[in-house]
């Protein structure tokens, strides 16, 4: 058997000792909670970009994993820290939309206001969360304590507007998504929406894209493609370089596909 | 019962091998140490920096904790590596500064010159001590060796000169010792400072800020707010954004708060 | 006995979910193998400096460490997804070139191309890899399944040309193959090379260098210098600062040593 897994996403960077307190904290509730970064380089307040990062990893995980998401600009103010429990995995973060992915995609069995104090730390700031209420609250929950110990039950929680794209005709009308690491831009287009279509023509803003690739390797020298990418959404990329640097493209850039 | 744990800060980056280098050699001589990264973001060779990071972590991990923290711009040079042991916790890295919180805040109940060859890597370079020194050390440490074994007992270590904030009538002056991922910048001046007085002024190198906030989020768009931040110290900050490149403030900006 | 360790080695940067991912799919197939980072800041694509990296920290591992190195720009083409096998470690990751280093410095006792889908992710992208053949591949060896269980033996892995050093006379002309996270010149110019001789003169590109030093701090200030590095090849550097911002000096810039 495995010890608990605790996965961290946070905008902290890495180059304070931020996540090492929050290392540190979860570490002394639980000494054999095993905790995994993901990242700690999230765009500082980028509610969004920790969200599509989420979903792009939280699933690989096994059951039980709980996954700890702290990009939150809201810190002291109203908003309500949040536990989530889906039927497979435990989520822990500020209700700030971080969970929107999950909250779409999982079968979410219970939503609870983090309000026990007992499972914080002693003395509350009103500007680190993450290690005063949401690193206690997951090492109390890889301890075993159910999530109903944390505080009172809601509805729901903050689900962010995710643009969809939309059929015209012929056409479909996206946008970009997400940027990642690579310059690669990621759309909100599915795969689903190209499957057994022809397409005849990409356009990502003022730029006409060649044709789809089936790999990165596939696009030829100094031509931008698109492709069907991990995550299971169209992307526009180069081979071997940025197609953000290319295209200049930015998040909401539209991408409109042509069918036959 | 968790395993031993060594905390890893650095200024190594993290494009290179030498991260990987020190985690072999610690889990070659210690199978079950647990090794957790703090940062090897430091910026070259910032030792206050080190120190500053160290401070607001090292205190919340479970009692008997190994700390390694290696920015280390002499190395080859005649300062000595050291291995610190307070009541709680052991402390390994040059003796340059890094430790200078540490030995403020802390009750130190050894210091002890790293000596002992036959605790070191057989080939010692004179560029890596964190590989060669620092790594297999602090994996001994967590395998029970006693301080005492890795050399002779020393009085004291190297202190930073940590500026200290002057208080003049209605007057404190502090300044910005450190600069966060974000951009907040972290004064100084501490939080008791601050206690049961009314502040009407603050003044960041010539720019006035308007008040202290409860959060980041308490401080109204476009202004930049003070709080006490996480690390008990007066920060200079704005909401979603970095203080630091509205103001262009550096490390040694004065910061001025005037009390009623 | 400590638990059987998977490193990372990888070019995705720390900002996307591509590194979660990766860990999750390891865990899900052995929750008990301990997942550690070396670096996901290799250059995008930079092959060499992989396997630079790598060189650099897999034999201070403990024997029977498994090294995931994916930098992987042909993923989607027809280069092969590998297993080497060497006496005291394996290495799961792209055939083209990560693993020169390796298999120059190690007796190799096997290469196996992946081709058995079992040991594979359910459904796999032509676009990632690492999460849907290198990631499982290398959690399914942690459990001890026999290396031959993935696929047929090959002969020999791609092999990058590595720029050899040429001597002439009483001048070792090198070159500059690596550039550290410091802005250290590693040059190939192996410590061996330079055992009982009197080195005259120093040139990197057009510029003279001082002289030989035992240790970065023992180059005199203001000037540049050269020692033998922690990775065993002389490297031109500076005291405390980037030789590279002083020599704008690049990748392949010629490294001309004079004997007397």
């Amino acid at each position: 058997m495995g010890k608990p897994i605790i996965t961290l996403t946070t905008d902290f960077g890495t180059k304070d000792g931020y996540v090492g307190a929050v290392k540190g904290v979860i570490k002394r509730v639980n000494p054999v909670a095993e905790v995994l970064d993901i990242t700690h380089q999230i765009e500082p307040f980028d509610v969004l970009g920790a969200a599509f990062a989420l979903r792009n990893f939280y699933s690989y995980f096994p059951q039980g994993s709980i996954h700890l998401v702290v990009v939150d600009p809201g810190v002291g103010s109203q908003r309500q820290p949040l536990l989530i429990r889906s039927e497979d995995f435990l989520f822990v973060g500020p209700d700030n939309g971080v969970f929107s992915f999950v909250y779409q995609n999982e079968r979410i069995t219970e939503i609870i206001v983090l309000s026990k104090g007992k499972y914080f730390l002693a003395e509350l700031s009103s500007t680190f969360h993450a290690r005063d209420i949401f690193a206690p609250v997951a090492a109390y929950l890889s301890l075993g304590v159910d999530a109903k110990e944390f505080g009172n039950t809601a509805k729901e929680c903050l689900k962010l507007k995710i643009p969809e794209p939309k059929s015209l005709k012929k056409d479909v009308f996206g946008e970009i998504i997400h940027i990642d690491g690579f310059g690669n831009l990621v759309t909100n287009i599915g795969a689903e929406l190209l499957q057994n279509k022809k397409v005849v023509r990409i356009v990502v803003g003022k730029r006409q894209v060649k044709r789809i690739a089936r790999s990165y390797f596939d696009i030829p020298e100094k031509e931008v493609g698109a492709l069907v990418g991990s995550s299971g959404f169209l992307e526009i990329a180069i081979d071997q370089g940025s197609a953000q640097e290319i295209l200049k493209s930015k998040i909401g850039t539209i991408v409109r596909i042509t069918f036959k």
